[in-house]
């Protein structure tokens, strides 16, 4: 692992302020259609906000490999907008009301407009990568998206059930770490670097999703409704068991399991309330156990980016998996 | 125009008959995924049947310019996974209950899941696309994927409303015509044709389009349900005003005006009835101009053809007008 110092919020926010400020406008030139609806949609989405995660993330790779052009730029406005398109139709299928603390999209305007809204933006995304005329960078991005597709469906099969970790880690794999990873590869791909290199940048973008992942997961079942704009514990709500939960099923007593599961079952805390299934997770350490789990993800992150030279970049990247985990929304 | 002879359906059924087997196992196999929804959702979309009549575009438009090669096969199943991909997502929009004599798949699997199996063809259309490694490929699929997406938006703002005729052709352009012009573009770029001779066959496609989703409006309004495989009168029933009903609303008294518009709003007809539309349409010629109409684009699509040189192929092309402007389903 380097030995370079961690960078704080500050001096990373600074590097990329520039650079995130043309993605935020690249995105909104982007998503304007002559159908009025898309445009009010789209617009809708961008200024809900959102950490811009993905972005920063491709702008650090590209960075600390030595490319300063501007079709990261466009890329950025690219994995921000795949991103989008998920977020549309995965609120959708979870018929989620809210999203960052405002009407969620599917609500607004209703389920039928949001597909094709969801539609057009992952078509927007392809096109605007398109231009780019490389091969690899489309090859990355339908890959991709075919495995978040997938990973949503994966995901709807296991509703209600008490999955196994390897279960969780594939969802999770497919539903957040793979665009992590692939924003680390683009960036890889402008600055022409490819091989070990690049697949290093790709393991340090899939542990940091793995890690992230992990931590909202935490954060569903722990934060306020206020912190995280939506009802806590939604996970549960929705029939989904998270690391902690499985954690729980596997080190609970019968009757612990069984109260999970009815939680699970019901999509609800009629019968079982939040506070007795914290309990449950307390008396066995199961939130301590998701959250070691996401240090250990960003461990490996950090440990990934020991081939790549010093530079403000890789400072910055070595600071995001401290972020990532300690950050409370 | 051409002073070939036209041939036969059963000609041109033996002409394509091994190609479209081909593209149907091409098909088949490019839609099996790792997740059992999404293979199950396609080979039940896919066993519906359908007139395959994109891939046999695309066929003989590569075949009548002197291309006979692998891409063809690959390309036909890219352009039929497409149409599959809006159909699963349009049937969402317009919560229909059947399609083609059968429950509609979003009826047999849920909104949820169709939403993301018909994401999952998009994507694995693309893929198969991309992997012909040919730009002009993708620019003709992606472009042509938003015009559809934008006019089933742009329907949806439509609905209830008596539109006018520049307004249904933009519409019936983007749903049926555009796919059709690109699957001849495409038969093109294979066969290394591009510029004039490209829009010609372009040109082919879009007239055909038009005449297709004309005869298809007229259908819906005049045929059987047993025939349609689906309620008679849908479009009216979803607030779609089409070729004939614009005519009648444009040609109509105040009182004949009102009786459509009823209908219009109220999607149903309980207030004005079925036959009660009809003999509105028929006091006026409506249907027939609408079917006149359909003529007039199929011997635009015929005349387009007037710089390929005389093949089976190209007699293949002249008869296919004919079919579609005297189909009964």
């Amino acid at each position: 692992m380097s030995t370079l110092a961690i960078a704080t919020a500050k001096e990373v926010f600074d590097l990329l302020h520039d650079d995130l400020l043309a993605i935020e406008r690249e995105f909104g030139s982007q998503s304007v259609s002559s159908v009025a609806a898309i445009t009010e949609i789209s617009e809708y989405l961008r200024d809900g906000g959102g950490k811009r995660i993905r972005p920063s993330l491709l702008l650090l790779s590209a960075k600390s490999q030595g490319y300063s052009g501007e079709a990261m730029i466009r890329l950025g406005a690219v994995v921000e907008m795949v991103h989008t398109a998920t977020l549309v139709h995965d609120d959708i299928i979870d018929a989620a009301e809210t999203r960052r603390g405002r009407p969620s999209a599917n609500t607004a305007w209703g389920n039928s407009k949001c597909v094709l809204a969801g539609d057009w933006l992952y078509m927007q995304a392809f096109r605007t990568a398109l231009d780019e005329r490389n091969f690899r960078i489309l090859d990355l991005l339908i890959g991709l998206t075919q495995q978040m597709v997938e990973g949503e469906l994966l995901q709807m099969e296991k509703l209600g059930s008490a999955i196994g970790e390897d279960d969780y880690n594939s969802l999770i794999y497919r539903k957040t770490a793979c665009l992590f990873e692939v924003s680390m590869r683009l960036g890889s791909v402008l600055a022409g670097v490819n091989g070990r290199a690049e697949d290093a940048m790709g393991e340090y973008g899939r542990a940091l999703g793995m890690a992230f992942q992990i931590v909202d997961d935490v954060l569903d079942l722990t934060a306020t409704e206020e912190t995280l704009g939506k009802p806590v514990a939604s996970d549960l709500r929705e029939g989904k068991a998270t690391l902690a939960v499985i954690h729980a099923l596997e080190n609970g007593s019968p009757v612990e399991r069984e109260a999970i599961q009815t939680v699970l079952s019901a999509r609800n805390f009629d019968l079982v309330t939040h506070p007795e299934i914290m309990s449950i997770l307390h008396r066995h350490g199961s939130v301590d156990y998701a959250m070691n789990m996401a240090f250990q993800y960003a461990e490996t992150a950090r440990s990934s980016l020991t081939g790549v030279v010093d530079s403000e970049f890789k400072r910055a990247l070595l600071w995001v998996p401290d972020f990532v985990v300690a950050r409370e929304k």
